[in-house]
């Protein structure tokens, strides 16, 4: 038998596996070497024959882990839709509900669903607490000094170090060290805009980056975003000649979890250009993904120096470090500037430790074993909502990160849900936040960086109970 | 004899040594047991003489350390003038200048009489040191956690008890912590303005003010500023109507180190109130007094909720820990939700280590030894200036703090003075920094917070000589 045809018939095997469930979404396949065996062909058979199902999206490979079976292969939910934004709609701002959820989130006996920080048990707290100390022993000044306006040049130097995914497009001298990712934005809108000009944003959008936009005095244009592929590029184009900046959350997009793909973030990059309008490019989760590689930021593909690529240590490693950065383009020492007189300098002792943990590879190490669990949580959080909630909900494909958003049935309101989960204990982000006009209303965000308890399991099981309630 | 005449009899004694400088500017009269014996009197006649002499500001009494001669006994050189501004004067932005002595204030080889802040040798650097590893230690999140917006609950609590001068009128509530008190500034200046408004300021005024102004869009009217009492109350009431803020820097200005007379700010903060136009009052360097008691800041004044009181510890314990703090009075929801935008919130760690030090009294030893040496720097310079400059040299009479502001003769450009300086390894602050129009040309800044090595008498000596020589 032709090697050709039996990888096609292995290739047949193991779909029908799939199709009947046999084999689920997250499972295994047999390892080429046990496959290999079971099928008594050749290992090189085996490898096109996984290699089929891959191209089929059915099976994703995972360097290092082998192969597992796709989400689309068996997806039972459908992915949100696409919001009609219209400008004549009436503008609501989300800030009572963004206070009322931010009231709650220091709570310690809530299931946290609605945090957008990891659980403690994902972050590697005593090798932080190990390097603070030897980091403070050795500075001479007790970290009394000023450190450079730009940031410590050392932490600057590992990181551009680290940004393999710019393959040495930026150096040391290309980054400014700023307090968080949310910080680095507001300097960003700072920098480029002026009062009563206006500002793109994804839909739904981060609602921290719509405050930092209102705060300004800025206006934000919602552009429809596609749950798989991110900002709808022909909307974005009839805005531009209107507006002062973009602003997108390009890779594991808070709220939707997608990755905008290479040649959408190449386009996006070429009109950009074209219209001579910044981009701020919030890649904070960039780090968090699922998939084989790192994902390239817009920045990768940026020539003029319109990109202000932006990220932090806040999702991934010690949110209260408060330790971002910018690689701020042709902006730079606007930036600077900025940073000075807002807060003259970072302090030193964080950025000495977020630089060790660069230096000597625990960063990487902590960010191989985190992302194996986001992974986890995210399969067993899909699993759960599939299982509990209503057949008619949406739910969003993360390719990375750890929000999870959802679209309910018309008829819920997640507004009036929070009042009843939060009096079971349980917390989420209600979809309203993430739009300054009256939207979303039945959509909802959930964090999964939480340690996976059977507390966590029943309380979806709780929250799909209410929504089935409400229909 | 007559106690009343017998005590007037020593104070005319002493004064005669004063007059004739047996007894010198700085010097330490006799304690009141000393000079019991020594004139063979009663206690009380030499309490009453000693007061006499005060009365006459011939000698100051410093609670503990006992009667020293005072400046204005033996003042020879004359106070700095009153500019005269004039709105019609052509702005020129001194940034270029700020950015290039900036550029040197981390030069290890200079005498840095430019720096804004204490030099190593003034910080508890070692118990900074243990403080931060015992917090650390004992932290079971090692600082990962987000703070309350508001900031440390802790800190919070320390300050508003450690805040004695306001006699119990803040809580903490009342507080927001933020980071240093360029960072407080520059969020009261967002909550209160909108681009185009106006701001009073002092003048000269410090820099980093006029740079929040300007870069905030915002117009900086300098208001004429007395030496000894401050800002003009005259000048200000008729710009009053046109304003949306006032910054002054009430206690030991920066840079003319005066402490605004009670009276004057009481008249303040009724001006403000009656205008309804918020006061910033930047109040940093209020516990670094050479007097009997750290004065009162405005807000002891406030009934309406108009000053927003500004500290921080960069000035007097650990400038890189950027730790401040803004009791903004009715507009403290402004100040958080504009925290909440920019940063999120502070590190925690420096919070704790601050708290640390409040709650166990190191932060008062430590300000105990700081003022001490502070004031016998201050008594140094004076008298090295009065010594190597030009006798018609004008010198301020800073009552606490670590800045002298000289006024140099007509002739003098102190920028061109700068680069001289500069090449002979000296650097100090010319005065063109501290206003947006082209004054002080003829002005200079010393920070006097720096050990007081034989290369320090001998810089100002040779400082001295390049002034004489351009004469």
């Amino acid at each position: 038998m032709a090697k050709d045809i039996l990888y096609l018939k292995i290739a047949k095997a193991i779909t029908e596996q799939i199709h009947s469930e046999t084999l689920q979404f997250g499972d295994r396949l047999p390892s080429l070497r046990s496959a290999q065996k079971l099928y008594n062909v050749s290992l090189n058979t085996i490898k096109l024959a996984y290699m089929e199902l891959e191209s089929r999206s059915l099976v994703e490979s995972r360097p290092k882990y082998g192969y597992f079976v796709s989400q689309t292969s068996q997806r039972k939910l459908a992915l949100p839709s696409i919001a009609k934004i219209k400008e004549s709609e009436i503008e609501k701002n989300p800030q009572d509900l963004i206070d009322k959820v931010f009231g709650t989130i220091s709570n310690p006996d809530l299931t946290q669903f609605a945090l957008g920080i990891p659980g403690k048990s994902f972050l590697p707290l005593a090798k932080l607490k190990k390097s603070i100390i030897n980091v403070i022993k050795n500075k001479n000044d007790s970290g009394t000094n000023y450190e450079p306006v730009q940031g410590s040049e050392q932490l600057r130097r590992e990181m551009a170090k680290w940004a393999l995914v710019l393959e040495g497009k930026i150096t040391e001298d290309d980054l400014v060290i700023t307090s968080g990712a949310m910080n680095a934005i507001y300097n960003c809108l700072m920098a480029v805009t002026k009062p009563g000009d206006s500002v793109a944003v994804e839909s739904p959008v981060y609602f921290g980056i719509l405050q930092a936009i209102q705060l300004l005095g800025l206006k934000a244009v919602e552009i429809p975003t596609h749950p798989i592929s991110g900002i709808d590029l022909d909307a974005l184009k009839k805005a531009l000649p209107k507006l002062s900046a973009c602003c997108f959350v390009t890779n594991f997009n808070n709220p939707l979890g997608f990755q905008m793909p290479d040649e959408n973030k190449k386009e996006l990059v070429r009109l950009i250009t074209e219209y001579n309008v910044p981009l701020i490019e919030d890649d904070l989760y960039g780090n968090l993904y699922f998939g084989a590689e790192r994902p390239k930021p817009c920045k990768f593909y940026d020539e003029a120096g319109l990109v202000m690529w932006v990220g932090s240590v806040s999702k991934s490693l010690a949110p209260g470090y408060r330790v971002g950065w910018v690689a701020p383009g042709q902006f730079k020492e606007r930036i600077i500037r900025q940073k000075l007189v807002q807060t003259v300098c970072s302090p030193s002792l964080y950025s000495d430790v977020i630089a060790d943990f660069l230096e000597h590879g625990r960063y990487d190490h902590h960010l191989r074993m985190f992302r194996k669990k986001l992974y986890a949580n995210y399969l067993q959080i899909q699993k759960s909502v599939t299982e509990y909630f209503p057949d008619n909900t949406k739910i969003s494909e993360p390719k990375g990160g750890f929000m999870l958003w959802l679209e309910l049935d018309k008829r819920i309101c997640t507004e009036d849900l929070y009042d009843e989960a939060l009096s079971k204990k349980i917390n989420f982000a209600p979809g309203r936040m993430f739009s300054q006009y009256n939207q979303y209303q039945n959509c909802m965000r959930l964090n999964y960086a939480l340690e996976w308890t059977d507390r966590v399991e029943s309380d979806l099981e709780k929250l799909g109970k209410m929504i089935k309630n409400r229909i």
